[in-house]
């Protein structure tokens, strides 16, 4: 038996750099967009289109798939990408160890119920100031004023995305083994517990 | 500076006993059911009220408050018993290191911004097999089918104190530093995590 770790993080707390230190102290390896250009491989859809509806329900495309299905089963190319996702997330959990972040990965890891493998579902949080500084030096062309409303507009698409997909809703506590305030923790603490627990893991 | 713990629970999730196992290993006092003791001297109220109310909207006093109020101003038994809880817990947070369980400790701790003390609110939580468990043998009259329901209650009644004082959702990741699933993890490392970060906060 062997850790998988999975990141899900609110945008803009640093998560996804949490997760990559984890998997550098671990040796491990590290899966946040690179689900992207696998799933690509899988499905045949483009990066862009994976990029855009891989974590994020659009409702332009939910209308359009609606009227397409004519009362009977569609499956609309979003549910084709969170399937290949969800294959090319699974593959990785079956091979070794890793860190995966987001993708609705804490979900499908729990409802696979995998013996070869043990999962570590992490949460990682950070107050508003905190997400506005970590955005802004990752997207210095929002004006400070629109940040707030891009913070939370982009919490909206996943957390839909997420209720779509597992049912759940985005950041209930008991949905993880641990979740973290990255913002008052800070990375070092954060990377330092996660480590700890994964390498407890192994056995 | 110096730490001040709150730990908050679900019923049964063994909080209690992790907060007791982290305060007898950094040496410093404990505080729970001790509280009550305190503010039965502090208000007057007898123990058995305190108990019975120091945690628990009680809703057959909440209608007889608003009737008697005629409209004014009408501090309920329970509102005094809320205040004096959190003027025991205040005073115990300025005096030096300690763990606090429950009573809306984490809400009271950060609202209060002392810079005497650093606070880590920390949420311990399980699944309700566990929760089952735990709670079995330390009421082994309750019956096994009715196990869920008492429980249930029990949060409800906790959920309902906790957001009428605090005007906050109980269990919300954002209110606390740190959220571990005890019946994951295990009273070990949850203390060992704990323990850990509180160190850190000593200067």
């Amino acid at each position: 038996m062997y850790p998988v770790i999975s990141i899900s993080r609110q945008f803009g707390s640093g998560g996804h750099a949490i997760g990559q230190l984890v998997a550098q102290r671990l040796s491990i390896p590290f899966f946040d967009k690179e689900i992207v250009e696998e799933c690509s491989a899988e499905s045949g859809f483009s990066k862009d289109v994976i990029e855009e509806q891989g974590e994020q329900v659009n409702r332009a495309n939910k209308w359009f798939d609606l009227s397409s299905s004519a009362g009977g089963y569609f499956q609309s190319a979003q549910d084709e990408i969170f399937l290949a996702q969800r294959h090319v997330i699974l593959e990785h959990a079956r091979k070794g160890p890793c860190v995966i972040v987001g993708r609705c990965s804490d979900y499908i890891l729990s409802e696979e119920n995998d013996s070869s493998f043990k999962y570590l579902n992490v949460l990682i949080h950070a107050n508003m100031d905190i997400r506005k500084e970590n955005v802004h030096s990752r997207f210095p062309e929002i004006k400070e004023h629109d940040l707030v409303k891009f913070i939370e507009k982009k919490d909206k698409q996943r957390n839909a995305y997420y209720q779509y997909y597992t049912d759940r809703k985005w950041g209930l506590y008991s949905n993880y083994h641990i979740a973290l305030d990255n913002g008052s923790l800070g990375e070092d603490k954060c990377v330092k517990i996660i480590c700890d627990l994964a390498e407890c893991m192994n056995d």
